[in-house]
């Protein structure tokens, strides 16, 4: 079994190893092949002398192997200042093939993918993966979710599962899935919102869910998509909004702070970007006083019946705004209409809204809020926007008690996509599903 | 914002604090008021003289607070050894209501769920995960998975997250639920299997995904859900079954190993369960051996032409045999006849199946197995099984080139029924979900 790595190769110099990747490339010269094999940490090279007696085998094997075939090396790792690749070469005493690319040749040549269809990456994606930016865009997302995680588990956070299969469709103002479920009609859960603020009536105390959310929007734009990863937190006993929006700072400091660590150079590198860490607090500032220093500072103005909420153009801009006035990526938007958000939101006395939008680098990454524990105004809201039977089975968690508590969402793929300057959700999705996009 | 906890106030004492919870009991006598206030990590008692001046208003209030409120108190963490109750008591300053019950009983008493129907308790679920020991189930599962996780990070894993939505339905015998996606259909993944393996295609040498999975099975045992959290490992480069098999006892033993430092007397205490730490390698035997075993000792016996799998009596016995003969509470079970085993099993040159499932106390917790990645060997088991067009995207990963890999699955929900003895895996899940059950 492969216990050893490209990265890890240096450390074995002068050592006999058994070493395991795919066929990158091949350069067959007059005395000598040169192969570079791929694993998902970087690329060696291994050198075969043509004319010693004993490689013969080897050098034939070699001579008709297909790239992107996977082989099994038995040999030595030797310094070598001329090799380019790294400074080091496997010198191989043995080579099997573990697998063999049979006669087709690949649908693209994944090493240059800039005049490739992004539909026909996406019908091969498991080709399109073997780009070496692309795979790391995974490597990275794992590593910005663990801590993430880690960062909770640190803060007496309990992982919860909740379901998917829902029995009524409300929750918010998206389309849900509906799903045939033997006699009767199932949905698709459009988030845990509901569930994870049960646990909170049962006494979690501080819960957080990593898993799909389904939403039957039929729109085609680079940050949508029928089914997405959600990391959602809920906490209990908070004092107001403001508490969940300082942990969800601190939360992605933490996060992004160990990934500079281990993948702060890579990202650079491959993608051209910088991991800032932010300082703390985030700055904040009010849909109102934001929308009037977007119009001061860059003339940027629309209607104020429009004033309900962040354009994609202004959320751009606040970008801008950010920078300019807190030089910060982050910006906590408050005070947005109460009665543009979702009814489990709590509004003050005074009608005003306790929650927040988060926007990184020009786009919004989450909504959070001060969630309605009190089952008497619970339920007039519901009943304001007309929710009725459907939500009944949730109102009910709030009957017998419940914690003051708060919380948000973050879209996963969506994070992805902004810490490493993705163009497109897409790219930052294992596999993509949209309105026409079910393959592979 | 609560950042106290039960399980730390003994470190508190002689100290002002602030401490949020449920009002779990109150005993109001003559002189004093006894309050015990509960989180998620314990109660503790706060008690109010009734004679002194100050004390008049949180006298007052305590004596109308309904059970099951909760409230944030203020004051301070006083030695007392006649305190029951962890030996202290929380003498409080102010108390504040954060929430109140309104006027309902509640529907069932938490505390004593012995004479409660389990219907009744699903369907208050939120009143049911109330209880002690069901609080601590998802507490110690959290637990458990994130010590599963944390070894995998360890060992060079990526986590992905692969679309629930497929475009066909036919990855195993099992049924597949429907879903109406805008014009067509589309169906839910039963397992992330395909995904798993195309991440293997592509080169990402080792990927878990923990998510979940959802089967149209209209059945309704102890075991059973349509839909269930499912841990999903796979890796690439492997040189036989065996070192899937070794992988995983290893996994096993490292998450059960911190687990029980963490939770081990709570299970004890709680559960009446001694967590196990098995040891390594777990004991290993063929589907004919334990069979031949299971007649010899303990006069189980079955046709031959039924011994092509365990039945669940079987597998009970296969508890009673590991312990009896290696002392071990795991058993690897293996050479299964390769024609009743999913089609992705990699068989030898001589048909034997190369995968195995693993029964934990007496239930099969796992089935895993190294993967046919040879594309012509796996066309003709797909042809043979009469598989066809829903599986040509599948077959396409592995045309250029896959390395050798294999994998295995466990249900969390399971798993965790398991360890803590918990007798029906409704109880082992956050909220259920059966052919009849989609509510609350």
């Amino acid at each position: 079994m492969k216990n050893l790595y490209v990265k890890n190769l240096k450390e074995k110099l002068g050592e006999e190893i058994e070493f395991q990747g795919f066929v990158d490339t091949i350069r067959d010269k007059k005395w000598v092949q040169f192969v570079v094999i791929r694993d998902n940490t970087g690329k060696a090279q291994m050198t075969i002398e043509k004319s010693l007696e004993e490689n013969q085998q080897m050098v034939e094997l070699i001579s008709k192997l297909p790239l992107e075939s996977t082989i099994k090396v038995k040999g030595k790792v030797i310094e070598n200042e001329a090799v380019k690749l790294n400074g080091f070469e496997i010198i191989p005493s043995s080579i099997t093939v573990t697998s063999e690319r049979i006669g087709l040749e690949l649908p693209f040549n994944f090493n240059d993918l800039a005049n490739v269809n992004l539909d026909t990456r996406l019908d091969n994606r498991f080709i399109d993966l073997r780009n070496e930016k692309n795979m790391k865009i995974f490597q990275i997302q794992s590593t910005l979710v663990r801590y993430m995680r880690e960062f909770l588990y640190n803060n007496e956070f309990t992982e919860i599962h909740t379901p998917k299969f829902i029995g009524a469709a409300s929750e918010s103002g998206s389309e849900v899935f509906e799903v045939k479920y033997f006699d009767q009609k199932a949905y698709l859960a459009q988030s845990p919102q509901f569930y994870k603020q049960m646990a909170m009536s049962s006494g979690f105390n501080r819960v957080f869910e990593v898993a799909p959310c389904f939403r039957a929007e039929n729109s085609n734009t680079s940050r949508h998509a029928t089914e997405f990863t959600s990391f959602d937190v809920e906490m209990s006993y908070i004092d107001s909004y403001e508490d969940v929006m300082d942990f969800e700072a601190e939360m992605l400091t933490y996060a992004l702070t160990k990934t500079k660590e281990i993948y702060g150079d890579t990202v650079k590198e491959l993608f051209g970007v910088e991991i800032e860490i932010p300082t703390l607090p985030f700055p904040k500032m009010t849909l109102k006083e934001i929308y009037k220093e977007l119009k001061e500072r860059y003339g940027y103005e629309i209607p104020e019946s429009e004033q309900i909420d962040l354009t994609t153009e202004a959320e751009k801009l606040v970008y801008k705004l950010a920078k300019d006035k807190f030089n910060h990526e982050f910006m906590f938007v408050v005070d947005f209409p109460a009665d543009k958000r979702a009814f489990y939101h709590m509004r003050d006395e005074n009608g005003k809204l306790l929650g927040y939008d988060l926007i990184w680098r020009g786009v919004e990454i989450t909504t959070g809020a001060q969630r309605e524990h009190r089952y008497e105004n619970l339920c007039k809201v519901a009943e304001e926007k007309g929710l009725g039977e459907d939500v009944k089975f949730y109102l009910d968690f709030f009957k017998y008690g419940c914690p003051p508590h708060g919380g948000f969402a973050i879209g996963v793929d969506r994070l992805t996509m902004l810490l490493l300057g993705v163009n497109n959700v897409k790219e930052s999705m294992f596999l993509f599903r949209g309105p026409t996009r079910l393959n592979p």
